[in-house]
């Protein structure tokens, strides 16, 4: 696709850069730029600047933050002695828009994957380690995508806790609501009967 | 949803500004961008904003273009004397990529449409108007779509044309390659059987 102008060629190829989007929803993109003010425009790249330059992410958990310590750390009604291990920001809004967790975070930033080249060193485990040595954690709930990579971060942070005494636990794994029995996989299906649960506790 | 910083949540909310993209792909692209280092964001941030400022629209065509005037109308081995008359600049990119073409275009910036507040007057036809006049245009070519917006424009456009001798043509309608003759509509097949063509025409 040639483009007339180079100006409009920078600015497509700037968006293309982009997860997920293509040279021609970037001609799109930009074209709605060139039809508002000017000052829309100015607004778009000087709020994503400032955003990267400001925001911050929290010394104790990771997650991003305004400040040096995250709203969630800083607030001194949820339970500090509770830690659910996720692995990128994402899933930490995810958890807190179900408004169902009432403990703290820990971002790790990835999981252990040595295909892509990512180890233990480039997260941050070493850090949650010693929050949990430090903090008195009484609950450690891990909340990463059940894969093999899941699994290996998780069996790599309790080895390094085993002189630690800590509850570790997992989210539960099962049939999703509204989800027809018929067409679960048999690892989900299997689990799920084996893990069942009492009906009161269910019902609460 | 909600976002546990402030300057994430502005981020958010420009990206989802933008046709097509929600909140949580706008999510996506911060948390993409955030990944990056910070020279990336001011990269994107000051291409678009140096694009808006600079970019300008061709005199002549209203093309976009980096000068007065675009490369299309600077450009001496076109043929002057034939415009092409489309609603955007999506359909100059997309018809100088068949390069079938070679006369100019002049860009009308729309179409009328009294129901979205589109008049004549916040088009670009009076300048059009006068680049037929003044140039000695031997062909206007209307490349708009068919649709009640497009057959008014091409109607008035007409009109004020009267008086000026000039061929007016429109683009074929008809099947589309790859198209199959009984999925097309009864409209577009009846117009390719009354304009058939002659196949040494065709082949050519």
């Amino acid at each position: 696709m040639q483009l007339p102008s180079s100006l409009l060629e920078n600015a497509v190829a700037e968006f293309s850069k982009l997860p997920g989007i293509g040279k021609k929803t970037a001609l799109r993109l930009v074209l709605h730029l060139l039809k508002q003010e000017t000052e829309v425009t100015n607004q778009f790249g000087e709020t994503l600047m400032k955003m990267r330059k400001e925001i911050q992410f929290c010394q104790n958990c990771y997650n991003i933050s305004d400040g040096k310590i995250c709203s969630i750390c800083a607030n001194t009604s949820r339970q500090k002695n509770v830690i659910c291990v996720v692995e990128n920001i994402r899933d930490v809004i995810a958890i807190e828009n179900t408004q169902q967790y009432n403990g703290t975070y820990h971002v790790l930033g990835g999981i252990i994957s040595p295909l892509d080249g990512i180890g233990p060193e480039q997260l941050t485990i070493d850090s949650l380690i010693e929050r949990v040595k430090k903090e008195e954690v009484s609950e450690l709930i891990f909340a990463l995508n059940p894969t093999i990579q899941g699994d290996t971060t998780i069996y790599y942070i309790q080895k390094k806790l085993a002189n630690v005494h800590c509850k570790v636990t997992t989210i539960a794994r099962g049939i999703a609501f509204g989800g027809e029995l018929e067409y679960a996989d048999e690892m989900t299906l299997g689990k799920s009967i084996s893990n069942r649960q009492p009906i009161q506790q269910y019902i609460k």
